[in-house]
């Protein structure tokens, strides 16, 4: 329960749940844990001392949270964003919300460099030619020696910056905040009208809601390429679509969307240029043992009165600092 | 004419033709540029000083040598690999051959960085969900921690080791011939045994020729990936498609092949997890230029006498060195 004072003894550990269930075997003995879907998830919540969202898809906390009773004093999500439960009675309480920064960074950004070599090399025609049984050599693009923009200045911001430069490109790195390397959002149309490539991977915050609208792809070149691996609704998908129809832009890659899953009927699936993937940027093999090594590890400080590393600052709606 | 002895004022330089044509401006009123394709290339052969082989891709050359008359004393071809004009009497003759070497280098790099990542993050597979309006998550693999065997350690397999190692890969480095940070042959089924992915980089020489056949195949590992730039014969064709087919390795992308173009009949297009593309990997956007502006480069130290870079050890069938 939220009330300040000592920790108990076993505290109980709510888990939101999904399969498969997090391996906590490390805390047997020392928390009694209790599983939740949507639906039970509001008549538990007053009695628990520490909540696991390990469903990060599920949009139940932020429903369930303004509810009557006491509240968690701790809430881990399994994800590196924390748009899904963030609502304002979350923000006013006194519960630490902790996120899984650190275990995406290094994917994500294998991930975009995926992305970013597949549209230079023009992979997708490739494969759509092969189908066809159909040889047409072409030529393609370097990326080395091209110009990168990456949107959001946390540490996967910086890890996709990191592998960008190791495969040449020139990259500029755009945060809420300016300093020592970090562009702030007044220079952000400058560097789009000049880069061949631009990276999304920014949290969802009222800041960054709907940030690449119809204006900002209207300044990028119509040899520029987006790749979006932060939040959906960064992006004003009628507008990207828009900008690939008419040649705007080269080309995109989306592996967040406004609504997830996207539906058989979306336009977006077949968008000229676009890349669809299903929100797995970060999910190397092995990804949810990592995600459940880091919240019993989170767990240990937690238990120890220790104060939590990956705190996020619930205003800004992201762990501040670097 | 091949006979030794000072350089005519004005050579005859015979270009093998493909189109476009190369640009060849800056060499005007200090050579004339005749143009031959493969039926006319044998009656010109002896009145050529210099034969520039624009069409790399013609096997016109081979054909055409062994014929009767004087033969070009320097034979330069657009291209990394020369196996497609290599014959005996060329080998025995005064002829100093020139390749492309330094052309493709980085471009080939990044392609093969584009179709290892490509693989690891199972790229294919979402494009072909995409197209089925599909959303369904996987896990994908990490690049970084993995280890590649790069055969072939001339400029091109180096550029291929420094660009996986600096997406986080440990890589070995194979050749004809052991040295510092170069395996020799001898150790090759020793690093194929543990490799996560192995990239074929090596020109087509009789040492290389059928290298990865059946046996070597199945010493990799069911996890493993196989990358072939370099030329198609290094492969057996039909021991890649068992091992794709029993799932001996998991995957594999081709950009060379045995017979070039590939027909619309070959199996090889439908391949189960194999990427097949158009012999392009080193092709980015300017080629042509680069191609053109090194051959004049090298007509410059040609008309002065000079020795020429990028001269092949003909027997062997690459420029030797490093």
């Amino acid at each position: 329960m939220s009330t300040a004072g000592p920790l108990p003894v076993r505290p109980v550990l709510l888990v939101l749940d999904a399969a498969p269930r997090p391996r906590l075997g490390r805390l047997t003995g020392r928390a009694r844990v209790e599983y939740a879907d949507a639906s039970t998830l509001p008549g538990r919540l007053p009695h628990a001392d520490v909540l696991l969202v390990w469903d990060f898809t599920s949009p139940a906390v932020r429903r369930a949270w303004p509810g009557a009773g006491p509240r968690p004093r701790w809430v881990h999500t399994a994800s590196a964003g924390v748009d899904h439960l963030i609502c304002p009675e979350l923000v006013a309480s006194d519960t630490v919300v902790t996120n899984a920064r650190g275990v995406f960074d290094e994917p994500v950004a294998e991930y975009v460099a995926a992305l970013v070599l597949a549209l230079a090399k023009d992979l997708p025609r490739t494969l759509d030619l092969q189908r066809e049984r159909e040889w047409r050599h072409r030529e393609t693009r370097r990326v080395a020696g091209g110009r990168a923009v990456v949107v959001g200045s946390g540490p996967i911001g910086r890890a996709v910056v990191r592998v960008l430069r190791a495969l040449g490109l020139t990259t500029a790195l755009v945060g809420r905040t300016p300093r020592t390397g970090v562009h702030g959002p007044e220079d952000l149309d400058r560097l789009l009208a000049r880069a061949d490539w631009v990276v999304a991977a920014a949290p969802l915050t009222p800041e960054t809601y709907g940030m690449f609208d119809a204006r900002r792809f209207g300044v990028m070149q119509p040899g520029a390429y987006f790749v979006n691996v932060g939040r959906g609704r960064l992006v004003v998908e009628e507008a990207l679509a828009r900008a690939l129809e008419r040649r705007g832009i080269a080309g995109a890659a989306l592996d967040v969307f406004a609504d997830e899953p996207l539906t058989p009927g979306s336009p977006l699936w077949e968008l000229p240029g676009l890349i669809v993937s299903p929100h797995m940027s970060g999910d190397t093999v092995g990804w949810r043992d990592a995600l459940g090594a880091q919240f019993v590890e989170l767990f240990e400080h937690w238990a120890a009165g220790r104060p939590l590393p990956n705190a996020v600052d619930k205003k800004r709606g992201y762990v501040p600092g670097h």
